[in-house]
């Protein structure tokens, strides 16, 4: 009998601990599913007999590597800035360990003693990353396979909702994930990428005004804005001479034009704290990035700032979120950001009835013998019910079935590893396919 | 015999040695120019009797410390962060010093020596910091003594050129300071001020957009953006309930709207470096903040992306300064904004027959028994030459008449000072008179 243990027992590991219970029978697997509310570990172990549930605070050191000692594998569905010290004790133990997060610098500082110790510590196998690294490269390998060039890589993905779920809301968004990434998203640093050998740059302050289009047969239109790191994808891919890389983010047409207003007003800010928060209105906040004008209403003050007309729908959109309400935010000491987080919560938040939806889309232009190809290849993926969303599933799906192609002898290298090898990705895709995760590949040209 | 140590005898000291020189036999001082180029200091001394040039390299603590402690007082032009430095030997040897920068949190840290050991710090007493200090402390003064409440208060500097250097020159501009503070003007935080008791908050990509027009009878019309430090002044004034309270930099009417296309595409930015910078053109630079189209031009790209029309007179601005050129860059490993500033030097140097200008304006609205009052208080001041420009002499000259005020005996209260006591102020506006720096004070109500 192999021991799973699993850290981590939130929204995020519904479906990956579905799985293994599942599963554990025909694999003869124990899965101890730790959490710090062991309330939540013992509702999803269920009535399970091989799943055990306990209460674990990661940060007590002796608990945590008594856990790992007696387990064959750990998966990490912790925060993640808790993997790199979870990995320190895997390759100590050597036990094996999967996440779905980025490779940190902490992690990546293992990779010799994981080898030495002959533990695989595989990360970035859930969704963005994870299946798109996997169906990126599925395409990629064939494209080289044949002989081909590639020439132009777009890649984006989105947390969105189901088609249903979208009525009647004018952004066709809610928060399916951490809101605060939503509302931060784009900062830090001007977004970069290549296209036909050039370097790009967009600033912060006119990236949701840089966006581009998209269309997946039977579920309409979308757009993408560029997300920051494109760059560092030549590397991953294999791609260093690509002349055009370019990854990005999916929202319904329209999202992106009016959440510009929030990042031209400035109140996606996140540097500073805004005086009297706890007292202050939405409209008081909305308020606070116009002009003083006693005899002029918010509303004209923010349409004239930037020249949104009476009958634009975006303006619409605004009235929806209810941003000039009366309505007290109620946040002490907080920065733009918080507020803004706060006020899209009251809208944004799912309802028991809600469904998610994760769409991602790859564009892959080649040549082969100087001939053009271009290739498109597409998933969506829409949630059960709110505890097995899309996200859950994308997410806990392929690091499931890494744990088991791990705990089967299939993974053997050891070391951080991505799942961008054609031994790990093709298997995984596969079994992903039954679960309704599959993508749909077009030969465009 | 009193010895005068001056430090540093660059371009801002001219005026300032000047006016020692010309006053050293009748106060009967002796006057030490510093500087790491002997040659610059001896430049500075001419064959004045009672100066004496020599080098000195401030980072030697041993020389610098020799010359301290020769001296009766030190009066630092050196680069900012080097002033604690040379404070914190002035209370050591118990001598006065002067300089015309900001308080710094270091400098800050000395007030409680500097008292004790009997040693005034006079701190911010050149231009912006300093002469707007003492006129705008002149006229609060007046008002609390005449039993008014301010309800609004702004105060407006900038350095610019003398109308008949503006000739032919669209943007009427020139860096007459450090080009890189120029360049990087709003960065760094969202400006924050007070309007009629509200908070309000501009970001940086907003900042040259939200300006407003002054006049000053006899030269004209002027615009003024925010600087991000208004709310400090409450407290170095005493106007802590101050209702309204906006502290700007002035430009020439049009400077702002122009400036606001290279905040706009992103060519401000100095938190990356670019790649390939060195083989870079400017036509090259600009592209990189362009999207990907080989059929259109640089310019039109760019028309389009911020919506310039072409007979828009910024357009003209963009022209002149030879944006969309086929010269080389030529800097390595730069950022955006290093590049920006590179390029506008190239038409942004003064040439020697220009002379630049400094403007201050303030506005005071109070009310006395419940009866509104509004006063403006205006100052120009333009360059003599290319040593003895306007900057040099509202910097030089009140720095070199509180040093004689400290070495008389007229100042004496030791620790860290700002020039914002009635016994200080008065006196020193009153001998500036008589170089030509005066204020015009208006009663407009």
């Amino acid at each position: 009998m192999k021991t799973i243990l699993v850290l981590g027992a939130g929204r995020s590991s519904s479906s990956l601990i579905k799985y293994l219970l599942e599963n554990d029978a025909k694999n003869n697997w124990e899965v101890v599913i730790a959490d710090f509310s062991k309330e939540l570990a013992r509702e999803k172990a269920g009535k399970n007999e091989r799943a055990k549930a306990i209460k674990l605070d990661v940060s007590n050191e002796n608990q945590r590597q008594k856990e790992i000692q007696k387990s064959h594998i750990v998966i990490s569905m912790l925060p993640a800035r808790m993997h790199a010290v979870v990995a320190k004790d895997c390759v100590k133990f050597k036990k094996h360990m999967v996440t779905a997060s980025y490779v940190s610098d902490e992690m990546k500082a293992l990779d010799e003693d994981a080898k030495r110790a002959g533990v695989i510590l595989m990360n970035e196998i859930g969704v963005d990353p994870g299946i798109d690294h996997m169906s990126a490269m599925k395409v990629l390998d064939e494209v080289r396979e044949d002989g081909g060039k590639m020439l132009r890589f777009e890649s984006f993905t989105g947390g969105l909702l189901a088609p249903e779920s979208e009525k009647g809301n004018p952004w066709h968004y809610k928060f399916t994930w951490n809101p605060r990434n939503v509302v931060l998203a784009g900062q830090g640093s001007a977004v970069k990428f290549v296209q036909q050998g050039k370097y790009k740059y967009i600033p912060y302050h006119k990236l949701f005004r840089r966006t581009e289009f998209i269309e997946i047969e039977g579920y309409g239109k979308f757009e993408g804005y560029a997300n920051r790191d494109s760059l560092r994808y030549r590397d991953v891919y294999n791609l260093q001479d690509i002349p055009t890389i370019y990854r990005g983010t999916l929202r319904r047409p329209g999202f992106c034009r009016a959440w510009d207003i929030f990042v031209q007003i400035g109140v996606t800010d996140d540097s500073y704290v805004m005086e009297g928060s706890e007292d202050m209105t939405c409209r008081d906040f909305f308020n606070s990035f116009l002009g003083y004008n006693p005899n002029d209403s918010v509303e004209l003050k923010l349409r004239h700032y930037l020249h949104i007309d009476q009958d634009d729908p975006l303006w619409e959109m605004l009235i929806w979120l209810g941003i000039f309400s009366d309505k007290k935010v109620g946040l002490k000491n907080a920065t733009p950001a918080q507020i803004l987080q706060k006020i899209l919560e009251d809208k944004w938040t799912l309802l028991p009835e809600d469904r998610d939806m994760i769409v991602m889309w790859h564009k892959f232009v080649y040549e082969v013998d100087g001939k053009p190809h271009d290739r498109e290849s597409s998933m969506v993926v829409t949630g059960d019910d709110r505890t097995y969303t899309a996200m859950a599933k994308t997410v806990g799906l392929p690091v499931a079935i890494a744990a088991k192609m791990i705990l089967n002898g299939k993974i053997t290298t050891p070391g951080i590893q991505l799942p961008i090898k054609k031994e790990i990705y093709q298997p995984v895709l596969e079994e992903l396919r039954t679960y309704g995760i599959s993508f749909k590949e077009d030969f465009m040209n």
